[in-house]
């Protein structure tokens, strides 16, 4: 016994002890709530619970459901927060609060806030929204009709309502915000409308919008000053953000911030990345696009760019940056880093030293052949020439717009040192067309026709070890794992299919442990959480949709594969596969 | 041992052989399939499986779901046949085909019918279908624009579709066939809209129309001839659908054939019933205005009316005859009685015999002051004149137009000898306004406001035991009972509520037992059926609606409480304790 007591604890301080020192899960002990999307600033999706483990999960039962009476597609995940669970919908934007104390979990209160029908008309890629956030005693969270709004999160009352942008600029907002030291942050979207891309703050108590950072334009736009520090010498020049373009294109050039932010406390910065520049075709505006396809590094209270990386300069392939970032403190050759894991739309996996935005590693996660490597020296990114786009076709472009991943944010396990990524294969071609810009329209100058990637299966959940920088398991599926990931305590992962599977497997091997056929598919964000009664419950929402899942959430016809910016050619089965929904299930042990 | 098995046997003979007589139930052995809406053509619901029983029946455990992708009310049930389950839903009355023989059940195909838009304006209360029938390798249907279609079960490719009648006169149809020697049954809808009412049979294998029965009108249209002998002198003489109105009001007097049909195949006759005259507005349509609110026994296949009883003539209240007629062999008073049992919207339990149509008992299962007794010489119902209708305002007429009971079907088990009957609490104040009829628009003349009745509560599920006459338990609900209701060999009843719980209770006692919180409030039919895995499963669909849920289905103001015909004033709270919905669940012991 006392042998293997001791093996136990080598094994402990050997593996895990370096993820006990990531500050941000230290410094956030689990009240078995989930109060923001990704469950904690360092974006991990980790619960610390264990009721529900690798040995017992097979037994989940569905505990309750509900439905939202919608049929759009939901990204977003529930939040719970003092015995009541909160839920976003897509357009109209409804915000349910459940009384988890009784059982059914009836509803307390709906906030409608009446969000603006014709908002739908500049949603890229179907209605979705992805959530809120519980700060101070209210919820907060955006409208696709660009307003942030703010609820009591006891009365369902609404305690401001701000318009942060214009609907008839193309902008929508689908992100959810984050809030960081009483400040709300809230970013647009609109990279296919001709956007101006920025990512704002708004008091928290006020709703007053404290300072907005724009994705390109002068520096002080752009809010570039004297803290602005970037690693690689290529962006230390002045209003880059104007330069790297061609004449004001900068202006209706994308960028847009409409994915995940997360939070270092230590470093006091705030990371998130931006979309493509637009148009998509590439030949339409020269230079490097920045700050598009660009992790930004920014002081909470003032927005001040302390560092800035752009993954893809000149974006070829619509590889928008927003996709998540991962705080993890890593043991890494021997050193101690605090790096943000970023697993981007073309493919790679980029560990960057969070404090710098020094490129540690950016191997590939997913199949791709438009990039072969990143140059240590200059932090660029080396492009594969065959596949560069413009007024051409160009085939077998891989991955495809929506990359290797698109928004479907990771998790990460302390326990096991792995992230787990829901992803995508898919490829494309692509041909270059003319865009001609008209406010509050699509701006692509692109025709689409994507298809499943080599082995043919389209999506994939898989482990990265971030230290080794390579794979460790991966489960192949039919359709994009469009849902986020869920990791616990219990060494469980979860993640939800396009066909309607919640599925759970072992953290450690991959192994399937169990699935529940749910009635549409799932391409939201699954929370575990402490119920009134102490016991641990998985939750999760279906109603596919989104980009992928448009062709079944909007009714598009099957026979437009150019429908869906072209996703509709690689899902033309999907409606075969599943129906529109929306429902929420909460599953725990009998 | 051998005393209390003695006692047993004593026991099963006095209170079990009775109803083992029944000769339905006897000549349909359970193969564990589920082929037709009310299970057999008795009618009564009854599943002679029993793995799941009133001991373990807590256990259940939600084994899969599947989302019909439509979010109005939901009021069929599912098929199940050779290994693949059936559901038809709401406009635009999709079918989808379900394989049981694979994990999850992934769907086999969908077949659309292609259901007019235009259709949904004449639907008087929400845009519901009840269900489909298989039949010889087909499942056959209607379309809520009077389609009926027969669809081949394996491919799932239309074999016909016939027009049966004209949308634009106000006709649609939401009830289920029934088939029966080889001809498809079909009534239409449209006794607010002055549609004239008939029940036609089609041939199963072509479509074409063998005979169209109306309900009112000369006996030739009728199909009343030599064959016709009603038990009662009043109903002897000819041309009654003609005489017993002004004029040609018969021409658009309803008596519409929108809901169940049964069928004695030993007496080869089927039995249904139709609906209130049109308009609601009484003054206006002098008479006894038959056959509506009538019973029919015919031959299934010459349309030949045998018999027909009037439940209340001259309707005051929009007390529609068409409430379901379970087939029953019953030992009344010493002596054995082929029965029909017969809950009406007038709140009293017709008892009749079904060779005759001679009332056995008339006793009300539900509380109601319209009428104090049915007259046994003459069979005709004795209404209270303070509570007679016309172009005046009567308070307090219970129940109100849903009557003690619409359209949601009980079951009936031979081992317990109980109806189990899902049903309402209702009462209304009703006012009599000039209706004018314009073809294809609704024809009321009333406006209507409606409550819940004495004890505040709106809905009751109760057990009646139809030798005495008598209620034996009851349960009240918050809102009417607008589900089908299922009881099984294992003792177990079951129904849902519009507050969104699935609820089992002991068959003999009434003691809940076990419930389950599904997404959206119920009123479908629940089913239970033989999985190819040999396990006992539970099925039920979600999606609140009806004429009752109207207020959420179709999203109309709470303020206007003369909404959906004077329903929504009585349930002004719905939209507090649910949502929209439209998916199955299905449910077996783990």
């Amino acid at each position: 016994m006392l042998r293997a007591g001791a093996v136990r604890k080598t094994l402990y301080v050997l593996f895990c002890a370096p993820f006990l020192l990531t500050p941000q899960i230290q410094n956030q002990p689990d009240d078995g709530q989930w109060t923001m999307p990704a469950k904690n600033y360092a974006s991990t999706r980790f619960s610390t619970l264990d009721q529900v483990n690798s040995g017992n999960v097979k037994q989940l039962k569905l505990a309750w459901t509900f439905s939202t009476g919608l049929t759009r597609g939901q990204e977003a995940g529930p939040l719970v927060v003092n015995g009541t669970m909160y839920i976003i919908t897509p357009w109209p934007n409804l915000l349910y609060a459940l009384d988890l104390t009784k059982p059914g979990a009836p509803r307390k209160w709906t906030y409608t806030p009446g969000t603006s029908a014709s908002s739908q008309g500049v949603a890229c890629c179907d209605v979705v929204n992805r959530g809120g956030v519980f700060y101070k005693g209210k919820i907060y969270y955006n409208t696709l009709d660009m307003h942030t709004v703010a609820v009591d999160a006891v009365t369902g009352k609404e305690v401001w309502k701000t318009t942060v942008g214009d609907i008839n600029q193309g902008e929508s907002i689908t992100m959810a915000p984050l809030i960081v030291k009483d400040k709300v942050l809230v970013g647009n979207s609109g990279g296919e409308f001709g956007v101006r891309g920025w990512l704002a703050a708004l008091d928290a108590d006020t709703g007053k919008i404290a300072w907005r950072g724009y994705s390109a334009g002068p520096d002080k736009d752009v809010l570039i000053g004297a803290s602005f520090k970037p690693f690689y010498e290529q962006d230390r020049q002045k209003d880059l953000g104007v330069k790297s373009w061609q004449g004001d294109q900068w202006k209706i050039g994308g960028g847009a911030a409409w994915s995940w932010i997360s939070y270092d406390p230590d470093l006091d910065l705030i990371y998130y990345g931006t979309s493509n520049p637009g148009p998509w075709n590439a030949d339409q505006r020269p230079g490097d696009n920045k700050w598009t396809c660009t992790l930004f590094a920014r002081r909470p209270e003032t927005g001040e760019v302390i560092w800035a990386y752009q993954m893809n300069p000149h974006d070829d392939h619509d590889y928008d940056g927003v996709n998540e970032n991962v705080l993890l403190d890593l043991n890494i050759q021997g050193r101690l880093r605090k790096v943000l894991a970023h697993p981007d739309r073309n493919g790679r996996m980029y560990i960057l030293d969070r404090a710098t935005g020094e490129v540690i590693s950016a191997e590939s996660f997913a199949y791709q052949n438009t990039s072969d490597g990143v140059d240590p020296k200059t932090g660029r990114i080396h492009y594969v020439a065959s596949k560069a786009t413009g007024f051409k076709t160009v085939r077998d472009i891989c991955p495809a717009a929506p990359g290797g991943k698109d928004w479907q944010p990771s998790a990460f396990s302390p326990r096991t040192g792995y992230l787990y990524l829901p992803h995508n294969n898919l490829c494309m071609d692509l041909q270059g067309v003319q865009a001609n810009y008209i406010a509050g329209t699509p701006y692509v100058g692109a025709n689409v026709k994507m298809y499943a990637g080599p082995g043919g299966y389209r999506g994939v959940f898989s482990a990265w070890d971030p230290v080794q920088a390579k794979n460790v398991w991966s489960i192949n599926e039919m359709f994009p794992v469009w849902s986020g990931s869920l990791v616990t305590a219990g060494d469980v992962a979860f993640y939800g299919t396009m066909d309607g599977w919640f599925k759970a497997v072992d953290a450690r091997t991959g192994k399937p442990l169990w699935q529940f056929r749910t009635g549409s598919g799932i391409i939201s964000q699954p929370i575990s959480y402490r119920g009134p009664d102490g016991k641990q419950y998985i939750a999760v929402l279906d109603g596919v949709g989104g980009w992928s899942g448009a062709i079944v959430a909007g009714g598009l016809n099957p026979q437009d594969g150019t429908g869906a910016l072209g996703f509709v050619n690689a899902m033309k089965d999907l409606p075969d596969y599943t129906t529109k929904g929306g429902n929420l299930y909460v599953f725990a042990l009998p």
